[in-house]
């Protein structure tokens, strides 16, 4: 009999946005599973961290260092898949021997989560459950206490690494939006954002929902340094009352 | 002094997706407030009925009955406003008085939720606190387990009540959409999926995480019924290995 995989979405960073289903499903693992940088600590993993039983296996997932290769490289996509394949054969070894794996991941599991490559390469062969979790987007929009999309608003999630003249285009057309992943994208969404009229209304937001978040409307924000994790939030119900 | 008030996410339907944070905020709520349809039971309520304390006052907030006047019609807006404008004034009589009102809402309450609608009117003058929920839509898509968007993803979230022309437009462009509102908008919605090539990939989900959830292909559905909050699911990540 092997064993069963549940994907598990923790929340956006608050060790208290974590749901009841997750620690329940937490408290039945044998394995916890967690992706991380080599040398960075899982923000899920301390999530998680006081809801996981004593003795319980850690199976750290850890990302080669792909920072020398450009990210458009055939080689870098070679890299990536190696590495999740890998990831893969070694979650599904726990499987196999009939344990239950936890894999934690930080915000909605589903929603661009790197758990998506262990699903799709593992949720055809063995039972599988996946638990939602509270997004990072709304973890951002809620710190900054503002309603993002009423009614018949369309809301667009734009990633920042898309070129120039596509979040233009994405931009001007969608009611509210989400751009994600800004990093050194900054500039290019910040020029995007003033040259579609957005600019006033975005907000910069930056690790949610955590002790140290930091946020303020981007026309204020001096600089455009800014962490992979952040993002910036463009309202809409531009009609409320 | 006047009280707090602290709008709460409660997730999307099984009581075990509602977070600790939520659990705590009610604990310490001195009244309940929700929205419900007269004559219909509240979602929100029921997830959170086992987290009330005894003797927690309650502040139903009843939508009036509109289905008489069109939507589009001004006299459909000014009715929802006056009751809004009531809504606001009974949660801001309690809080006048000191007390802190915890108003519920199923998924999260700063994404298309009613409790906006408070917001909007009260949060300039209160203390507010925003507790972000796990979203109808995260629900959903979990419980198919289908991965919606990865790596440079753009997801389009589609009101179904938008024109068909727009509709078309949107879903043409995205890479990964989710459309909410179904209800009598469902044969539009899968005509504009048929014609953008999309109806092979389309999910249809009915009451996402609760016990009598219903969840199939919108191509294998047989019939155009479908409850207002019904949601369609075309997940992107076309490139999966």
């Amino acid at each position: 009999m092997s064993g069963r995989l549940i994907g598990i979405g923790v929340g956006p960073g608050d060790p208290e946005l974590i749901t009841l289903k997750a620690i329940r499903s937490l408290e039945g693992a044998d394995v916890v599973a967690y992706f991380a940088k080599a040398g960075n600590r899982s923000v899920a993993r301390r999530i998680v961290a006081v809801h996981l039983r004593p003795g319980i296996e850690e199976l750290p997932l850890l990302y080669p260092v792909t920072t020398e290769i450009p990210r458009h490289d055939p080689g870098y996509r070679a890299a990536l898949r190696d590495f999740y394949d890998a990831a893969a054969q070694a979650v599904a070894a726990h499987l196999d021997a009939g344990r239950t794996v936890a894999a934690v991941s930080e915000g909605d599991p589903l929603f661009y989560g790197s758990y998506m490559h262990l699903h799709a390469r593992l949720a055809f062969r063995y039972p599988t459950e996946i638990v939602p979790g509270v997004t990072g987007m709304s973890g951002c929009w809620s710190a900054v206490a503002m309603p993002i999309a009423q009614g018949d608003d369309v809301l667009a999630v734009l990633p920042g690494t898309l070129s120039e003249a596509e979040l233009e285009r994405r931009l001007a057309e969608a009611d509210a939006a989400v751009v994600m992943k800004l990093g050194r994208n900054l500039p290019k969404v910040r020029r995007v954002l003033a040259c579609t009229g957005r600019l006033d209304r975005a907000i910069y937001v930056e690790r949610g929902t955590m002790a140290d978040a930091r946020m303020l409307p981007l026309a204020q924000k001096p600089d455009d340094d800014a962490p992979y994790f952040s993002i910036v939030l463009v309202p809409g119900w531009e009609e409320q009352p």
